[in-house]
C-alpha cells in the first residue's frame, strides 16, 4: 500500500517541496521552495495544480511570507499588513480555484489571533500542515460517500483529481480509487486533457501506479464512447462552486456534461466543501482565467501550430448546475435542487 | 489570388505529387509517387487526408495501377482482375471516407468500357485528372450555395477542410472562404483537432495564407465558446453521409453538433454528393476506423504521455442527423427531412 502513496506537497527543513508535475511523467523531482515568491512562480508555472492542491500550497506560501516577515521585526501591525498585502499576490496566481482564496482567508484568521510575530508565524506553520493533513482525510471521505455512484462499468474523468490535484489520494479520482479498493470491477476512461495534457502526464501515471485499468481518448472522443453506451458514469473535479451548483472545472468540463445528459449518463462532481463558494450566486461570477497561447501552439519547446496562429486559452469553463446529477462532498452527496442542498449541507 | 491557391494533388511526369500533410506548417514538400503501392501508404501515413483528396487520390492510385499492369501483357481479361484486386487494397487503406470506394468504383467502370489495358491504362489517367478538376468545381459551386449561411460573426470549424482536404479550395472551408471573399465580415474560430492536430498546423496555415482573421482553441473548449455566444455558426466537412443523413466526420464532430444544438445555433456539414452513401441506411453502418495509439501518446518523437497508457483512437465519430442543420452541396442546400431531400437533391 505504502509505496503507491503520493504526497506532492511536503514541508522539510523551513522549505516547502513539491513534485514538480510539469516534469511528470518523465521525471519525478521534488522542487525545494523556500520563500513564498518562489511559491507563487510554482503555482502560475502549474508545477502544482489542482484545486485543493493549489489551497494547500498556499497555506504554506502564507505560511513562508510569516517567517520571513517575522525575520523584519517591524511589529505586528505591519506583520498583519504585509501578510496580508503578500496574500493578495498569493491569490492573484491563479483566480478560478477558490481554494488558494479560502487557504490564504482562513491563514490571515489564524494569524489575526496570535499575539506576535513568532507566534503568527509558527501557527500558520502549524495550520498549513493541519490543512494537508486534514485535505487527505476530507478526500478519503469524498471516496467513501461516492465509491457506491460508480461501482462498475467504465467510469469517464477529466484532467487530473489524484493525490497529485491535493495533498493525497484525490477528489474525483479518489472516488474511483475508493470504488477500486471496495473491489468493484471498474475501468477508467481518461481524456488526454488538452492543452496541458494532466489526464496524459498525470491521471495515465497515477492509475498505472494504484493498478486501475484505463483508457485514454482525446478529448474530442469522449462524445462517441458516451453516445455508444460505452461510459455508464462521468466524475469530474471541481475549482469552483457557485451557491447555486454552477460549476468551474477544466476546460472541457462543460462539454462532457452536456454529452453526459444528452446520453442520460450521471455526471458527478467530486469536491471538498472549501471548493463551495457562497459569496458567489451563479457561474456567471466565476471568474475564468485565460492561460498563455504557447500551451496550446507549443508542445514543450516544441512548435506544433503554424506560424502567427491566434489563440484564446481559457483554462476553465463552467458547467450549469442543471447538468449536475451530483455533487460528492466530505459531508456526504448533494442532490438536487442545489439552490437548498448546498447551504444545507455546509 | 493566384499565390493563395494550394493544389495538394498534382500530376506530372507520369508520377502523382502529394504536398506531404504531415510536414506541414513547417515545411511544404512535394513527394513524387510512381507506384500505387507508394500512393496506398501515403494515404495510410496521412500524408494526404480529407475525404475529397483521398478520393482523387485514389483515382490517381488506380491509373497508376493501370499503367503498371499495361506492362505487365497478361491480356485485358487478367488486367481487370488485377485491377479489381489493387483496388480493393487502395479501399482498405482507410475504410472511413466514402471518396476513396466511389473513386475506384468510377476507374473499375471507365476500365470495363475500355478495349485493352492501353486505352484503358490512358482512359484511367484522363478520368483521375477529370476527377482533380471536377472537384475544385464542385468546391466553388459549395462554397457558392453555402457562403450566405455563414454571411456574419464567429464561425466554428473542425479538423481541416480546405483545400488541403481537397484537390483545392475546399468544403467547408471553402464556405467560409466564398463568404469571406464575398466580403463579409467574419471571424473564423478552429479546433485544433487532436490527434493529428489538422486544426493547429493546416487549417491555421490556410487561413493566414487567405487573410481570414482566426483563432484556435482546444477542442475542449468549443463548448464554452458556444455557450457563452460566441460562436453563430459551426460548419464542419464530411467523411461519409447515411441516407438518412447521419454523418461520420472527424472525432469530436458529434460533440460539436451536440453543444450546437444545445445553444441553439446552426451546424452545418459541406460535402460534395460523392459523400452521400445511399447503400447504408443510418450512420451505424458506417465502419469507423481506428488508428495507432502514438498518435495520442506522442508528437512526432516525443513520447507525453505516461508509459504503458492505454488508448483507443477511432478517428471519426457519427452524428446523428437529428442534430444537423442542413448539407450544402455542389447541388444546393439539403435540409431536414433528409429522409426525402436526400435522395431527391442527388
Amino acid at each position: 500500500m505504502l509505496n503507491k502513496e503520493i504526497r506532492p506537497i511536503q514541508w522539510s527543513d523551513n522549505s516547502l517541496y513539491l513534485l514538480d508535475q510539469t516534469l511528470l511523467p518523465h521525471s519525478e523531482t521534488m522542487i525545494q521552495l523556500k520563500t513564498w515568491p518562489e511559491t507563487v512562480d510554482a503555482i502560475k508555472d502549474m508545477r502544482v495544480r489542482g484545486a485543493p492542491a493549489l489551497g494547500v500550497t498556499a497555506g504554506y506560501a502564507m505560511a513562508l511570507a510569516a517567517m520571513e516577515l517575522n525575520q523584519c521585526k517591524e511589529g505586528f501591525q505591519q506583520f498583519i499588513s504585509k501578510l496580508t498585502e503578500i496574500s493578495a499576490k498569493i491569490h492573484a496566481a491563479r483566480p478560478t480555484a477558490v481554494n488558494i482564496r479560502w487557504a490564504i482567508t482562513r491563514q490571515l484568521q489564524v494569524a489575526n489571533k496570535c499575539k506576535d510575530e513568532l507566534e503568527a508565524s509558527n501557527e500558520l506553520l502549524k495550520e498549513a500542515q493541519k490543512m494537508e493533513r486534514e485535505d487527505v482525510e476530507i478526500n478519503r471521505c469524498i471516496g467513501e460517500h461516492g465509491r457506491n455512484l460508480i461501482s462498475y462499468g467504465n467510469i469517464l474523468t477529466h484532467c487530473n483529481t489524484g493525490a497529485l490535484a491535493t495533498a493525497g489520494y484525490g477528489t474525483a479520482l479518489g472516488v474511483v480509487r475508493a470504488s477500486w479498493e471496495n473491489g468493484n470491477k471498474i475501468h477508467v476512461f481518461h481524456t488526454e486533457t488538452r492543452p496541458f495534457l494532466q489526464g496524459a502526464r498525470l491521471t495515465a501515471w497515477e492509475l498505472a501506479r494504484l493498478g486501475i485499468p484505463s483508457t485514454m481518448i482525446v478529448d474530442g472522443a469522449a462524445g462517441l464512447f458516451m453516445n455508444e453506451k460505452t461510459i455508464q458514469h462521468v466524475i469530474v473535479g471541481a475549482d469552483r462552486i457557485a451557491a447555486n451548483g454552477d460549476t468551474a472545472n477544466k476546460i472541457g468540463t462543460y462539454s462532457l456534461a452536456v454529452l453526459a445528459n444528452e446520453n442520460s449518463i450521471p455526471f458527478y462532481v467530486a469536491a471538498p466543501i472549501s471548493t463551495i463558494d457562497l459569496t458567489i450566486a451563479t457561474g456567471g461570477g466565476i471568474p475564468i482565467e485565460e492561460r498563455p497561447a504557447d500551451e496550446v501552439t507549443h508542445l514543450g519547446e516544441i512548435r506544433t501550430a503554424a506560424p502567427d496562429t491566434k489563440v484564446r486559452n481559457p483554462s476553465f469553463d463552467i458547467t450549469p448546475a442543471r447538468y449536475i446529477t451530483a455533487f460528492i462532498t466530505e459531508n456526504g452527496v448533494i442532490r438536487q435542487p442545489f439552490e437548498t442542498t448546498i447551504p444545507a449541507t455546509i
